[in-house]
């Protein structure tokens, strides 16, 4: 028998699912509803030094959905934790995106594997993104 | 003018000072004192998957050590937050390490540049690690 649940779990899982939402339809208006806006914020994309601050964290992810045409996510070994107003994600992005164009207008996909841990913390309307950090599987 | 320090932040600056120290020394037992021994806790060494519950953790910790003969870490942009009884350090981690021995009985040393985010929980007895997330800069 697994351990009950805990009771804000369904809403960290709601709002790990919605950043991944965001992420794929590349909808900067929703990744912004996703984070909190403040200082602590940081987010290392795979390869990328950390980025600190909700300024820094919008821009890039404003950069990356202008250069992603196409980006799937499937999530897998999501491990979710709550510890008080803090909770954390780790799970696997298993990635399928486009890459550039073909000859016959189509687009290139290419497989990607990225290892997550995605870090909230609840205020008053609900569980905020402060941390993003995804690293390339393989590549170390 | 900086904002005041959170008064529990000399203690997970600590905490994750006692990680590196841990790490620098190859010392299993050191690393065991600053980890949380519960399944919940999870290790993503750069490059690898994301490992989860201590057994696997410690396990890592064991082989990294019996391969490193020789690590030092130059930490650098360090930042800590502290919310209720969790806290979080990102920083980076400059790495000289030894990676093999040279013909003369001397050790080749080489450079790398990890970031990280460290993930703290405090129990009674101080603040506990549950997550290190370490990738490396520029393999994106």
């Amino acid at each position: 028998m697994s351990e009950p649940e805990h009771p804000d779990a369904p809403a960290v899982r709601a709002a790990n699912a919605a950043f991944y939402t965001a992420f794929e339809g590349g909808d900067l208006d929703a990744m912004a509803d996703v984070w909190e806006h403040s200082d602590r914020v940081s987010v290392t994309h795979p390869g990328w030094p950390t980025l600190h601050g909700w300024a820094r964290v919008a821009a890039s992810w404003d950069a990356i959905f202008r250069n992603t045409p196409y980006i799937q996510f499937v999530l897998t070994n999501e491990e979710l934790c709550v510890e008080g107003p803090v909770a954390w994600v780790t799970l696997d992005e298993n990635i399928l995106q486009a890459t550039g164009a073909l000859d016959d207008g189509g687009e290139e996909l290419a497989g990607a594997h990225v290892t997550a841990l995605n870090l909230f913390v609840r205020d008053d309307s609900g569980w905020r993104m402060v941390a993003h950090h995804g690293s390339p599987v393989g590549a170390g």
